[in-house]
């Protein structure tokens, strides 16, 4: 049984990887995918496959049509997805990849800061688990295969 | 045909009274829901139902599953989703509903100034509609019942 | 707007008629139903449309057939379930109910005494409101239909 | 072809292990997965994952959130839910698995001994085969596979 | 609570008539639907709505057409489908339906005199109630309102 | 039993009218609602709602907004959807909403003169009725209500 | 791209094994599942898992419960179900398996020669294809794969 | 991670074969599939099948089911859909199945000349991305895959 775990959320730092890094030493039959984590790769890719847009609002349109694209066929190959939040930014794409998740029902893990806990307290209610911190999503990713 | 309509988004001005009162003038045969309103009774509807909880943490529980039962029937009910963004409140809330309304094929307005037109734009990409007022949401409303 | 509510769980005390007369009493929009609550009957239906069985084990299931077909037409026209457990019975009925109610994403008001809060923690754990007393349901519910 | 069998019920003897290594022996082409067999492990989850929590029952819900976000995921793979019912335990888990098996169409094979015949009537009419022996069950499996 | 209840089945005798007419004594509160009973209209449908066919192959096409979308229509409007089968007809319009309305969850009520057991022995076991005569199943309908 | 039924197809004509006005005079229980059949106005209501857009991509933009919001509220409502093909158009809503019909399981009638058979072959074979004139449509539809 | 191809229909001849050896001549990426064709073991499989029956109602319902788990996880399996009917045999299985391919969306091939084409027209109507001879529905399926 | 592509549209030029070379070039781990491309094959393969059909309305009628089928398999298959409008055919078979891409949730890739912006409007605001040539296109499918 190979998993496929969607990675929502912030791509500021370095959290998607530590996480791959850990699942391997663990050996995890998990295949992670998210969103593309170059910034500005993703803020230009409409420019780049389409060539110069007229101004700023049609490149973004340009662009977040290629980044949903993305999004939505990596979600749909997903058996499970993890969405972060921080306390830096808005993060308004990871809370309707949350939203989405849920009414699909794919099971959402939810990590988050303490310090978050109010804000987020609906949607924690909704995850079917809430952690603090991306370690602790692994860990609940592993006991799924876990036997004893 | 009677249609009904979620309101998602802040529950700090009163932008939806100023959509009921509209479309009452306008005759739209639609009924209006959304979350309740009245802040404090949000956040303490656990307690009021529950009683004294043993510390925030479990307060904000309590209220959540309340907040998240009367949101889940309520979008049940819908045939649309709008969802009102403003400058001010992060509103994963809002965003999390507007998720959920795509995810179950619910056609989603979207309603947020120009100024936040970057952050939302994957959200905006995935609407139905984006428009920037709460006159105009009623506005492409009301064009659904139009027939000339 | 008008809601169905399944009132599922044991069909010895009347705990049925006393949320129905509170929710008179306030008024709410709500349709109740559920199993049929005279016992004798529920277990004698079979026997009572099919005639005389050959033995109990046939008679049994004519009678299953009979409560099903109620539960699922029942089922299929609610919009929210409420499962009341009690330490008495065995409830798998019930549970088997909840299950149904959870997997098609029918919100679920679990009403079950604190003492059976470690046996009932994963049944609980999915419901959307989990409460101790019928009462409490009754309030949830309402809430949905408030204003302020 | 290679099924998924998810094998719910209680944990509390070596059912599964003897299912198992029948399976092997006949050479079925099926993976069987299930609920944490390690109970001691089972109710500790949440705190193994989340670190000391403040009282048993958030411990309890932090260890619900674990174990279902396990069931729900392997439950999503599975083709088959066999459920297992025995005299000793009250097993609500159990049902809610199988009503959640039955409410999403995955066939659910009931096993349980004649003398829980009656209160499982309602549980046994709907699942697709039901059956006294784990044995059984398992020759049910294997007569998919059979082409004589 | 109205209920549809679409008929399938023979319609070479009155008995759709006479369930009609004993609900009607019990003030059961349940519109039937079912395919067009004049046996000759049916089979000439097509033609009727688009001319004179050049053959009996393609006249019967036609026909097929429009009893389908008759059937369609008034089975997605159905909350409960009954079937009847007699020994008189091969039927593979009703098996169809009945099939139908197995594989999309509707509760289906099996009609069949005892000699029919055995040839229908898997329709029977996949329907959520069998009866031998078409006043049993209008009690087991009549069962789903009943209170005591 | 009132059926909703969407009227796909070209704007250029009254068909739609004439459809209607020959519902009233057989009396069917049935409305009809379709795109909007001022071209202008549809082409027009995207700066109509949002004001002078800066040229005519992003004009063309916001009116499929609102054109296509219409379009899924109106057909999610309906129970039936008719499509009328023309010579003259290329009608590629048309075949877009037929192919949306058809992917949801609503019931197609295909309305198209004999000298369109060849290029809309395959789209006949998926609809459930196909015609020539509006009127046998309406006869179809009318077949649904008749007893005799 | 391997395909999975239920075979519905009478098991009273090797239909079935002259398509799987024509399929295997062809090189067809197809795997071919279906219902049990020993028909004395299908007949007594309920007996053979769980012992000897007290009379022959409860023989054949015990056998059904097994033949129908066969069918369902088999058909959930299948991309596309392939029903052969023969003047022989009334065959209401074949017509419930394939109203239950057809209202699951699943394509069906049905087989049937051209002296049935009467009874069978409201069936043939609603099938993807309709052929005459099982080694039409091969060559319907070879075509699938096809590239010029 | 192996995604499957349907290529919806003309058959009469070598823009899949193009498309193809050009991702096994990037060695993108994408299998495309699509109609028949061989024109006379397509609308021969009613007879090839089934033998001499009487006139060429039922010769057409029978290649669409050939044509139909082999659409309706390969399309359950994939997970992306690209559809390509050309100035040159009416293409209503493309537009129908890009309506059933957009209604089943499959992303759609809309790729047209910007010349036809005016007439594509609407199915172009439905497409999650559109661009104006295949190379486009593919250049959107690598973007799905990239890491940086």
């Amino acid at each position: 049984m190979q998993l496929t775990v969607y990675l929502a959320g912030q791509i500021h730092d370095d959290w998607r990887q530590n996480l791959k890094d850990k699942a391997l030493e663990k050996n995890l039959p998990v295949t992670f995918v998210g969103p593309m984590e170059n910034h500005d790769r993703s803020d230009n890719i409409g420019e780049e496959i389409l060539g110069k847009q007229p101004d700023n609002i049609i490149r973004d349109e340009a662009a977040s049509q290629m980044n949903n694209l993305r999004t939505r066929v990596l979600m749909n190959q997903s058996d499970i997805v993890i969405a972060l939040f921080g306390e830096k930014y808005k993060q308004w794409n990871s809370a309707m990849d949350a939203g989405a998740a849920l009414a699909t029902d794919k099971p959402l893990i939810l990590v988050r800061p303490a310090s978050l806990h109010h804000p987020l307290k609906e949607l924690s209610e909704k995850a079917q688990v809430t952690v603090e911190t991306a370690d602790q999503a692994l860990e609940a990713l592993a006991y799924i295969f876990d036997e004893k």
